[in-house]
């Protein structure tokens, strides 16, 4: 089953500006292997769960680090016998747009 | 003060593939002169927040018309004296990798 | 149709406690006339879209005044001739347990 | 890190009324041994960041026999040094209304 996650976590006590932590977060992904794309309000992958979920928990950590608190929100849609899907979602709405 | 939400709406009693009501909204979003950029699991727009609040109540309605249940997600990120940031978060993330 | 919405804003540029932003919002729900809930991760609100939109709006305006940057996730489920659905889905799902 | 976390997931390929999986998710969380409380919106989590992917991946697993198509949304507030967080955070704003 195809799994595309947008993930988005940061810090909330590190105040208004937290671009160093969303970096760390964004290498981790960009480094593990999976197709991936990053958005302005998050960032998506697609794999396989447990791929996704290994990634989700390699950024969690990183932040766990030297943060007190985090806030996280993954929207995940699973679609049986799909593919490439961090381009053939969007290609599909643009040729019918 | 700059509101770039995140929008997701799609009804769920249409069955599996969705994408025609995607669609729909899209072009409403594309049409509504914000900065807009489709993503693959949303659309992302750019303004104040009323101008963004129409758009997507403009979405809303537009699902309405036909369906009977109807699932959305809405992630906004405000800020003070900040712009362009639908492409801004991104360039900022991605000259520090 | 029933529109029942889970909101959850907060400053991010306030530090790690932000009981006293959280607290002005719900007292602004509570107040608002419609059925809600309070909940640990958000307050879930009931009524017509435009009646929500309008709370909604409200509540991002009461934080606007004094926080720089605010963090904003609405998730909803819209169904057409269903009611009391704060009560009903709970109850629906316990009665099968 | 005390992890609270508010987990949605259903399938949507399975038309408009989807209890039945929902149910059979809340079981799965119901019997996982941790802290939880279901709401209208979605069930609240609180344990550690691997007791709680473990249940997630549980549900996930549970869902993935005879779905197609599967959402999840999954939120996380992670807080370092706290405890009890599920009825804490409620009564901490409801004591400050």
């Amino acid at each position: 089953m195809s799994v595309l996650v947008e993930l988005t976590i940061f810090p909330t006590d590190k105040g208004e500006s937290v671009s160093p932590y969303v970096t760390r977060v964004v290498k981790i992904i960009n480094e593990c292997g999976l197709e991936c794309k990053l958005g302005p309000m998050g960032t998506c992958i697609e794999g396989e769960w447990d791929e996704i979920m290994a990634v989700v928990t390699k950024c969690y950590r990183a932040l766990e680090v030297d943060c007190d608190r985090i806030y996280m929100l993954m929207k995940a849609d699973c679609r049986k016998g799909a593919v490439d899907r961090l381009n053939g979602k969007v290609h599909s709405v643009e040729s019918k747009l």
